[in-house]
C-alpha cells in the first residue's frame, strides 16, 4: 500500500469514529468498530495510522516463562522494535481480560520509536502511567498480571481479529474518545473525504437543532435545509 | 396518571437511588435498579421524570438502511419529537452493546424540547459531546456504530424492559451517580416521602458513626438513638 | 501469623500490583490478581494490610429481610466491628453485580475503627460518597440495591474466593490504581523485598528506554546494563 | 399475507435450515438463525409455519402473581387460544434462561388447536413430556420455575426479537434438527424453490465426494460437474 | 431436623420440580431452582434427600497439588465418607465449568455408602460411566481436568450457594429430568402435600385439555371444573 | 516430529481424557482440555491423531462472499485437501457460536481422505448427518449459518488457540466422550505410557471401592493396596 496521503491523514484526525462507522455502513461494512476497546488517556487528537499487527495464542506453562524474554526475537518484543514510525501496533489478545498486553516500558519504547499508537483487545499494566504518555493507547482496561500467564505471542503482520473486528496489516486504524475503527486500506481516501463532508453538514444541522429546528426536514436534511447549508458553507468560506 | 406533585418531584431530586431501592424492597419490589446503565455526565442533580418508552428489536438488513430516516415517522425520530417536556425517554436496546442508541443531534433535540433526560440500556455515540449537555443521559457507555446495524425501532409508549427491569410508560425514573431506578407511578408519592425521611435519619446516623458510635444501637437505630434523632431534628427545625 | 514488619509494609506501599504479579509468577503463583475489582477513589497510596474475610451466599426471601439488621450479630455488621485496625475487610460476593456489598455508613464505621481498607467482588452503593473517604475501597463498581436482595452473609474469617482468587485470612492484600493482589502471608517479606528491587531496576530501564535505548540488551537487562545499573544505583546512594 | 402455497410448504418441509441460511445470505440477510434455540423432541419432519408472536418483558412482583391467570385475557393464555392452525407461536423471552416459557398443558392446548409448533428463546418446564408431543417445540432447554418469576406477557402479534433475530408476524419459521430460521414472508416462495434446487445439487455433490472426488471442481461444481449433475438429474427423472 | 417422613419422601419422589417451584413461589420463594445443573443419567425416579454440603474456593498452585489426596481428611474425600445414607452431597463449585467436581471412583463410593445422590454446579469427569450408576448425579456437564486445577475444598456442612441458589445443610433436594430444587427443610412436608395435590389436579386438567377443552375455565379451573375434578377423583378412588 | 509410535497410538485409543489431564497436570500443564467442545456422535473409540491446524479471523463483508469458494486455494477448502491421513484437523473459530465451521460435504471429504477426525471450537451445520459419520467430529454444537457470515479462513498449520487451549501443529489430539485434550507432541509417549498405567491401577481401585472398600488406603492406594494391586495384575497376566 502507498502511505496515507497527508490530506486523508489530516481528515481522519478530525472526524469521529461514529461518522466513519456510518460511511463504512453505507459501503456494506458493518463490523468495523472494535468492541470492548477504550482510550486510556484523555487526549483530544485522534489516533490515526496503518496497522502493524501481532497475534497471541493461549499460553502453555512450559513454553511461556520469564526466560523467553531473554530472546530479543520474542515476537512481543520484536513487534515493538519493528512497528514503523507512524504505524499503530494492533494486538490480538482474543479479548482475554485477565492479563496485560504490555506495560510502561514497551509503550515508552514504541513512543520513542515514533509509533502512532497502540490498540489491544486485552488490558495493559502500569495503566496510570501509560495514560500520561503522549502516544494514544487503546485497550480493554487495566490488569496487572504479565502477558505470559495467558498469552504466547506468535506472529507479526498477519491478519488478526481484534475486538471482534478483522484487522489486516495496513488497515487504517482511527481512534477517538468513543473507541477504534478499522478502515480497509483501499477505502481510506474516499471514506475520509465523505466523512469530513458528513461532519461539516452535521455541524450545521446541530446548530439548527440547538436553535430549535425540528428533526423533520432538518435531520436528515431536506432540499431546503441542504440549500441553506450550501449558503452557510459559502458564508464561512 | 396525574402529573408528579411538585413535592414528590422535589423529594426525588434529593434522595439517592440506594434509598429508593430500600423503600421499594420494603414493598416487595426487588427488581427496580437498571443493570449496566450509568450516567455519562458528572452533574449532581438527580434525573427525575415519568417514562416515555421506545422499543427496538434486532435489525434486518433489508429493512434497516439509511433511507429509513427519510421518513419522519420513523419511531426513533418520532420518539424524540413526542417525548413530553419533563419526561424521560427510556429506550429498550435489549442490552445490546455493539451499536448506539442515538447521538448528539437527537439528544440535543430532546433537550431543546424540554425532556428531563434519556435512559437506554444500549450505548450512545458522540458520547463525549453528550456528556457536556445540561440534560442527564444514562446509557451503557459508548459505541460508534449507528443504531441501524443492530436495531429496528418499533414502538413508542409500550411497556418495555430496560437494564433487566420492567418499565411502564409513566413510571417515575430517578437517576443519580449510581444509576437509575424505575418507580411504579402509583408508589411515587409514598416512596418519595419515606425515602426523604430515611435519608434524614441516615444523615444523623452517619454523623454519629463518623463521631465514633458503634453500629450496635446506632445502625439500625435503637429507641435511644431514635429519641436522640428526634431531638436533633427539632434542633435544626 | 506475626504482624507485617514495618519494612515489608513500607515496601508494599510503594510497589505496583504488576510487579507483585511478576514476583508471584516467578514462584509458580498465577492466580493472584482479583478480576473485576477496581479502586473507587483516586488516591495514590497503596492499600496494604492482612485480610479479614467475610462470606456471602445467595439470599433467601424468608431469611433475608430488613429485620435481620436488628441483630447486631448479623455477620455483615459484625464483620465491620471485628476487622482489626490495619486489616482489610475482603468480601466474597460471588462476583454478583446486581446488589451492593455495603454503603457509606458501614464504610465510615470501618474507617473510624482503623481498617486499612475494603475489597469486594461486588459493587457498593453510595459510591460517590465512598469515593471521597480517606480509606481505599476496591469493588466491582456501583449498584444501588441493598445486599439483602442477593446476599446472605454467613461467615467471618474463613477462606473465600474473591474476584476468582483464593483469599485466606491473613493473606496480605495490596491494591494500587490497577487493582488488588492477594499475597500468601508466608511470602510477603520476600516478595516485598524482591518487588522493591525489581522496581528500582525498572526505573533505571525506563529512563534508558525513554532516552532511546533499544529493548535488546536493556529490557531485560544484559550484563552491561546490569553493571551500568549498579553504577547508577551507587550514584544515587 | 396470502397463506403459504402448498408447494412452498412442501419444499420447506424437506430443506435444511443450513441451506435456507445460505439462500438468505445470498440475498443479503445474515441474521436469520435463532441463537440458543434447539429442538426438544427427536422428530424428523421440519417445523414450518407463519409466526404468531408473543412478547414478554421482565416481571414485577406486584403485577406478576399466580392470580393473573384467573383472567383468560392474560396475554400468555390468550396467545395460546388465538394462534391460528398451521401457525407457529414464537415467544420473545429476552433469552432469559431462568424461567419457563410454558409447560405441558399450554403446549397440549396449542397442539389440539392445530398449531404447527412453538419457538421460544427461553426454556420450557415439563420438558420431558413436551418432548413426546407430536408438535415440534423449539426452546432454550429446560427450567422448572414458572414464567411469572421472570416474565410479564404484554403483546401478541407485534414484531419481536427471538434468539437475537427479528421475527415479524407472518414470517415463515422453519425448524430442523439444527434449529430455527425466520424467513421474511415475501421471500418464502423464491427461497424455498432455490433451497430445494441447492439441496438436490448438493445431494449429487455429496455422492461424488463420498465416492472419492476432490473438492476442486466438485464443490463448488465447475461446468463439467454441473453438466454431469444435469445428466444425473435426468436419469432419476 | 427430624428425618423426612416416609409420606413426604414418597410424595417428593413423584412430583415434578416445576410443581415444587410453583408451590415455593406461592410462599414467596423465587430462587429455588439450580441454574445450569442437569441430570447425567436418564433414570425416571426423582432424586430426593437432605443436603450434606461441601464448599470449594479457587485453587492455589502451592496448596492444591496431587499430594493433598494422601491426607484422608482432605475435605473432598472426607465429604464422600461422611455423607449419611439417604443424603445428597451438594457441592459448591462457584459455577466453574473448567474442572471436574469428581469422578467415577468417588461417585461409586458415595453410592456404595448409600447416598441418595450428588448435586454440583460444576461438571464431572468420567461422565459416561457415572451416567450408568444407579445413583442420580446432577451437574454442569462433563469436564476432564481434575478438581485441583480450579478448586480447593474447604468446608463440609456449611450453608453454600449452588447454581445460584442458597443451600443449607438439611434442605431437601429434589431432582427430576428438568433439574434440581432446594426446599427449605421446614417447608418440606407442606410443600410435598400441596405439590401432590396440584399434580393430581393438573393430571385431570391435562386430560381435559387433550380432549379439546379450552384454557378458559379449565386452566386455571373454575368452580365447575373443580367440581368435575372432585367427581373424577372420587371415581378413581 | 516422527509419527506416533503404534504403541502410543494404541494406548491413547484406550485411556480417558480425564487420565490424560491428570498426567499433564503432574507435568505442570493445566490448560490442556478444550472448553466448550463436545463429541457429536456417540462412538466409543477415542479420536487420536496429530493436529493439522486452521485459523479463522472475523469475516469482512466485502471479502467473505460465496464467490470465494470458486478458488480452490481458499484456506478452508485447502485445509480439507491437505490434512494428512491419520491427522486431526483442528479449527480455531475464536469460540464463535453463531456460524458453522463446516458441513457434511467437507467432513465427508476429510473422512474419505483418511483424516482421523475434526476438532473445532465453533459449531457445525448438517450436524445430524455428521453425527452418523464413521469419523469423530468434536465441536461446539450445531449452527446453520455458513462460515462466511462470521469467519475468514487465513492460515493452515500455524499455532492456534482452540477452546482456550494452545494447539501447535503436530500436537497429539485425543478425544473421548468427555471432550478433547491437546498433548504436546514431545510428551505423547511418556504421557500415554503413564496414563495406561494409571488407568489399570484405577480399574483395580474401582473394583475394590465397588466392593465396599473405604477411600482411606484405597484411593489413593497405600502400600498394602499397591501390593495387592501387583498381585491382582500378576493374576490377570
Amino acid at each position: 500500500m502507498p502511505p496515507l496521503s497527508p490530506q486523508t491523514l489530516e481528515r481522519l484526525r478530525h472526524v469521529s469514529t461514529a461518522t466513519l462507522c456510518t460511511q463504512l455502513f453505507k459501503r456494506g461494512l458493518r463490523n468495523v468498530f472494535l468492541e470492548g476497546v477504550g482510550r486510556l488517556s484523555s487526549g483530544t487528537a485522534n489516533l490515526v495510522g496503518p496497522a502493524t499487527t501481532m497475534r497471541n495464542i493461549p499460553a502453555r506453562e512450559d513454553l511461556d516463562h520469564l526466560g523467553v524474554f531473554e530472546n530479543p526475537e520474542h515476537p512481543q518484543r520484536k513487534a515493538v522494535e519493528v512497528t514503523p514510525p507512524g504505524h499503530v501496533l494492533v494486538i490480538d489478545c482474543r479479548g482475554e481480560k485477565r492479563a496485560a498486553s504490555g506495560g510502561m516500558i514497551l509503550m515508552t519504547r514504541l513512543m520513542v520509536r515514533g509509533a502512532a499508537g497502540v490498540v489491544s483487545d486485552g488490558p495493559v499494566r502500569d495503566s496510570h502511567e501509560i495514560a500520561t504518555l503522549a502516544m494514544p493507547v487503546y485497550c480493554a482496561g487495566a490488569s496487572a498480571p504479565l502477558n505470559l500467564i495467558r498469552h504466547h505471542a506468535v506472529d507479526i503482520d498477519v491478519p488478526i481479529g481484534c475486538g471482534g473486528v478483522p484487522v489486516y496489516p495496513g488497515d487504517i486504524m482511527v481512534g477517538d474518545a468513543e473507541g477504534v475503527v478499522a478502515i480497509p486500506a483501499h477505502l481510506a481516501d474516499e471514506v475520509a473525504a465523505d466523512a469530513a463532508g458528513q461532519e461539516r453538514l452535521e455541524e450545521y444541522v446541530l446548530e439548527r437543532i440547538a436553535a430549535g429546528a425540528p428533526l423533520r426536514g432538518t435531520y436528515p436534511p431536506n432540499e431546503q435545509t441542504r440549500a441553506d447549508y450550501q449558503a452557510w458553507l459559502k458564508e464561512r468560506g
